[in-house]
């Protein structure tokens, strides 16, 4: 047996199903094995005493992405891979998004443009596609699905961005038939217009505001529609982002009915509520992203859907925009109204540690739902398996040693994003990555970014693993 | 006490809660006395062993409505009011339909005058609003409520008629604010046509496809966007022709959330199923309505909505086009495919006997179950109570006196409606109709009708008497 | 027309179905003729401006029931009856309780014995079943139901009155033979009996425990398992008492799929909550019955279920056991734990004018199911209709004529039943009974009752209305 | 690194969460590492091409458990391992079952020496709780789950078995403040004894009648009431061999309210139906067992179930008794009615092929899946992970390496229990284990048993992994 690059002594790896104590070989920065007593490595690592997990993988990013409304992320593909990786990240799946009137492809080349040699950890493109003409349906999505695009975003909301229901069948059966994984943004897009032009017709202008113009029910109905599209045309589907009980209620009504329906949630709706969005000025703009945080009761819903099997993803949907920046959250100024403040809070550093706090050492869900929800899951519905989301033989060596008898501040100045704020400032978190290793390269330890800028690479996806249609069900039934 | 024009003597009256002996006296057209040994009067009918109901009202049928694709409603005022008086419906509430870029009060004023001095028994006008401008939801609609036309129906699906989200929701709030009750047809009109795509690609034309082209999850998916516009809005509605248990579990989850969701289905959906769409030609296209007939098992769950208080309504939902006829069934020719096929099937002088013989005498449902469905609850939704809907004092005297030792087959040459089929030919019944009575004028007996052409009046409606917002609930929360 | 002992002018009439104004014409204490300009009558009394209603029917009471166990009910069956008919009921429906080894038939005489001249009002009897043995089952029980008991009820906990699975198997199998309605009191007493070890053991003695050891759960098994049972026997059960979410969701779903499945709450459940029970001393066994009250949420569930059919039937559950008595709450002495106190509240006078108050006249419920609710549903499920339950031509003439423009504020030194306590104490109403007609005599007016003791008849009851088997299905399925 | 006793090369590793290839070093029957160009071992196997998976955990199989009616299990413990290994199991947990009036310890010990050393792979016991005591509960049951028997199972049905609601109570209560995990068997007794009573009254004797004596409300009654009582203790409990809708429903409705509910169904419910149980003379008795397969809808649910999480166990209930023998399916002669027949189906050979076969190789459940449900999850809930359930470093190497591309037909002769039938004879199967591996031994291997008497070692438990309670509940709320 050859000699290793890295040997990670007195590891207790925790995969999505097991749990064992161990040594990691790394070789070429891949996993070439695990046992006991392995040779030397030309670097080793004692983990004695601490959880060694697979680094995270966000499913869900926006970084850099270009806007047409005079706002900017604040992050860029170094800035915002610096801070995943510093936060156990080790691959980050950001939309390179096409804009009405503009080609697919055209958005791709540009994204990969922006990406550049700046990424720090690796990454693949998710595509967002707001206008499915003939030409995007027929040519450009397939021949792109081909080259290791293999997941979109659709958007049943936002002006620039939403599909209507015929576009979305139309885009749904491209998927069924490239075998790619379709992401939904379900809200209703026409009863949050409605009810925004109510509330500021009342003078009902404040952040707060922002959460009542997208009730529940708005995301319930969006959710149920979305499941009624996806079962027509019979392919999978995620439901991005879910808030709270009634959107849970339909995606397990889905999947109790046998059909592939899959959830993600994130850290917003485990802790914060509508009333973050409270306060004077615009300080609750830091926290209005869409859907916006429930109550405790749907927190609750949210908890036990990470361990019921409603969600299979937890991801940051890390949208970086500055608070104190007239290209971030001020862009329309200090008295801007709620509907015009840009929506995302930034959460890309925080992620894991939150969830592995408050979720894992609390009990509230085992550590190998933790790695389920953070890391392989994603990798399998996005075609990064098995080269991203475990720690096992042939494995990039994406590992995260944890430190767990900590006592963690959030504190924004600590956090390695560009974005002036966190949601979570002053939360005490009992667990925070010692270790971030990307393809068996340190790149977080000591509290010390190690990674250099570029040394990233884009991953072509494969077709999403658990995405396969059911045999017997023909499209139409033929009478 | 003052002598009567009429008196029923011998009566085993029902009303939608009770069930008495008792004779009816009737004055000036109106119901006066309710008793035993009533003074003689001017006219004399034994209801011997009997039983004796409120006259119908169908609350959704279509007579002489305009049309614009060539296709002609074969009944007009005069035989469609006649077929329904034969049939044991003392009242009737077809469609003034606004086309789109038509005035609301123009469609209103054109359906006067094509009800004209026609109609035999009483008639009221729902509204259809297909083009909520401005003017129409500010000035038109809220008049035309003030005037008596309180109710009115929008649709989900159909080219010329449909309403988007939004325009939903600028009606709905029109409705909340009147006090008018909103008639829902639910059905995904995207879905709807891609699915028709489809199975036309594939070369199936059949009417059998019709029911293809429209599965229960289409009517689902309307069915729960309907009720979640409501609920947003806070206004009654009611979803018309409901088919089957998707549709139904979701009207039943909504009241059973306490939403003032009111349902109503249709003989088609107690008596037909997709088989009757088959056959060769165009045979299938009698039986071509929307949403579709659909199975056994969906048949038993509209049979239980019956019973356990999800439907309130049941109507015939009466579209009279002729089979063999260019400006019917054959407008687009004999090889039409599907969706050439105007929907619709006739039902109004059928309703009533068919539930009455295979619900009320199979002990399906309960005599007062049988008259709030096809009478009282009708009256009351819609305005008419209590000057229509039972039998008490002051009410029209409105009346059916039911023969149940009969042996009725159906055929469409005893009809009255000029249409030249029923989907129910050949079928057996044991009760019909034996007198029908509308202000106390015998309109239908022994089996010959007696009904004079324009005898029949226009009925000014109230507001929908169950249909108060509750109290408490605000538009817009205020945060 | 023959004149009248009784007419009631400017009636505005409400019956389970309608709304009239009309004036009511009384001739040997039944209702001879509804209409208008009635020839005078012996007695006349002016309505004008008020709801005349059917009197009330408490289908749920207990009177000088038998105790064995030291405590003593406070009310007989003249204090009962009075304070009923001041309180605007005209029937009543105590229960003749078998004790387990007595017979059945003795425990009717016995009754019988008890009411012997005293009632003020009407009444009937329910049987309590608690020992099923094979002689009550095959002779005993169908003798009686033969002779007008034709509803009985069973208990699922308490040690001297519960039946085990088989023994209600066993009894419903009769109740579906002789056409029965059987009346449950869900809750499993093992749960209960485990908790109750539970807290004693802990030292949780006070009243308020007395919930603590009968939650929500206890009930909802119990119901799903009374379901359960009456669907494998396919015979309609009715479930008494219901006091929150759970087990109206288990009603509901039964309902759903078609069960003849009954539900029936009380005052208790719509108006007090579990604080009720807490205080110093004993205060809170005023409000000690089972199931017990729950939480404004719950509540909330309740009344909801009073408006979407969960509920036909609303009772008092009266069970009158003074507070300040050694024969009452404090049987067991000042320190009594919970355990010890005799369950059950009073409520006879109070019923009808909370809901009439609570629940007409702020629009949570229509007039219509207040008096389906409160005395048509009753008259129907327990066999008395239509001889009780509604104002109709041939129904005895019990009448309530409502005051609505009042201001009452409840104090028990103004009730008229033997209870020293009423937990409603202090509690403002919009309305009260005016006037108590009991076949065609005022029994309560202007405040004072005008009942003479022993006026009240026995009624045999007839088969339960609604409760007919569903025709085509068989007991036992052959494979 | 030291050299291994065994490498297998060319593995294509499946684990419950991952998918790799590599090769798998073996020292003193433990996995010592996993990875590629691992040197020499002293054995070597290639498995190019194949599935290599953990072994199969059978947790729910009866072996020579003592039976009280002259029935005799067919199989010992050297017939049930030796089958179970050639079909791919390796380790099994029969049980050790009390009878009423007997010492639990008395039924371990005896177990124990029924063991004997005749086990060709290893094992561990649950026992079976039929008389608990208070020295059962408080002594005898807290001392054996210290000492490695975590696990019991209780019955709510069989005379000899069945525990009432206290006792469930109070052996639940052991059971969370210990750390055991409980089974239960959920079928409601009392309707089972009623109905089979009415069935032999009627004179329906033959099989087929087994099933129509325990129709599914009898399963979902007793399901929702073991839920009920768990959810009142407030500890994890497993509804076994769950056989269709109505069961998977309750259990789905708990999981999704945050309830730890585990459920495990079995190939019976996969691959027959109620039709198995008919035929001529006592043929269906071969299909007898409780509860009894459903029908064909029933099975996609099942299937449904294992996809979206309603199930956490595939077990095969082996439970051995010969067909044509007075001490099996015969025990009560040729003419016994249904309700003698000896309850349950062979099947610890077949349970692991059928599922790869018929669920992995159709696509219906992923290949993780089938590790979890037939291995990782078993070891888990019974307390043997991480010593087996996986293929990972430091377990016991339990090992399967499948054969996919086969055409077996399943024949009885070529099965190595004792039970002269199969309910699965002549079905085919696309995949059967190639070799199986016990502690790195070869036991199965080329179509032939390899394996020693006695070599298989009993294991003591731990506490189950998943099953803790939640932390912030109180038994007891204190009002």
């Amino acid at each position: 047996m050859d000699s290793f690059d890295l040997v990670v002594r007195n590891a207790h790896v925790v995969t999505a199903a097991d749990e064992f104590d161990c040594e990691i070989g790394v070789r070429d920065g891949v996993i070439a094995a695990l046992g006991r007593n392995l040779p030397a490595g030309r670097e080793e690592i004692d983990a004695a005493g601490r959880y060694v997990m697979p680094g995270g993988i966000d499913g869900h990013c926006h970084l850099d992405q270009p806007m047409n409304d005079g706002t900017k992320m604040a992050d860029d593909f170094y800035s915002g891979t610096l801070s995943a990786a510093c936060g156990g990240t080790t691959t980050v799946l950001p939309f390179a998004c096409q804009f009405k009137g503009q080609s697919l492809r055209a958005a791709v080349d540009d994204y990969h443009a922006r990406a550049g040699d700046k990424a720090v950890i690796d990454y693949a493109f998710h595509l967002i596609v707001s206008d499915p003409t003939p030409d995007v349906l027929q040519r450009e999505l397939p021949a792109l699905i081909k080259e290791g695009y293999t997941s979109f975003k659709i958007y049943m909301t936002y002006d620039d961005l939403k599909l209507n229901d015929r576009q979305i069948l139309e885009t749904l059966a491209v998927a069924r038939r490239e075998g790619a994984m379709v992401m939904i943004h379900a809200e209703n897009t026409d009863c949050i217009a409605w009810l925004t032009e109510q509330l500021l017709a009342a003078g009902h202008t404040a952040p707060r505001f922002h959460a009542a113009s997208r009730p529940m029910l708005v995301e319930r109905e969006a959710t149920h529609r979305a499941i009624s599209l996806s079962e027509l045309v019979d392919v999978p589907v995620l439901i991005v982002h879910v808030s709270g009980r009634e959107a849970v209620e339909q995606i397990r009504w889905a999947q109790g009915r046998g059909l592939q329906v899959y959830g993600e949630t994130c850290p917003q709706y485990l802790f914060l509520t509508s009333e973050h969005l409270e306060g004077d000025d615009l300080h609750g703009a830091k926290c209005v992203c869409s859907p916006p945080p429930r109550d405790k009761a749907n927190q609750k819903v949210v908890w036990d859907g990470l361990e019921n099997g409603v969600f299979q993803l937890f991801s940051s949907d890390h949208a970086p925009f500055r608070f104190d920046d007239p290209q971030g959250k001020k862009a329309a100024g200090e008295n801007a109204s709620f509907d015009q403040i840009p929506n995302g809070i930034p959460g890309l550093e925080t992620r894991m540690a939150l969830l592995f706090s408050e979720g894992v050492l609390t009990g509230r869900i085992d550590p190998q739902s933790f790695v389920a929800l953070t890391s392989t899951n994603v990798a399998r519905l996005y075609g990064l398996y098995p080269r991203k989301g475990s720690i096992a033989v042939g494995c990039d060596a994406d590992i995260v040693i944890w430190d767990t008898d900590v006592d963690v501040t959030i504190r924004n100045e600590d956090l390695h994003h560009n974005v002036d704020y966190t949601p979570y400032e002053g939360m005490h978190l009992k667990a925070w990555p010692g270790v971030t290793i990307s393809r068996g390269e340190v790149v977080w330890a000591n509290g010390r970014a190690q990674a250099r800028k570029g040394r990233g690479r884009f991953l072509e996806c494969s077709k999403p693993l658990p995405a396969r249609p059911k045999s017997e069900r023909r499209l139409v039934r033929e009478g």
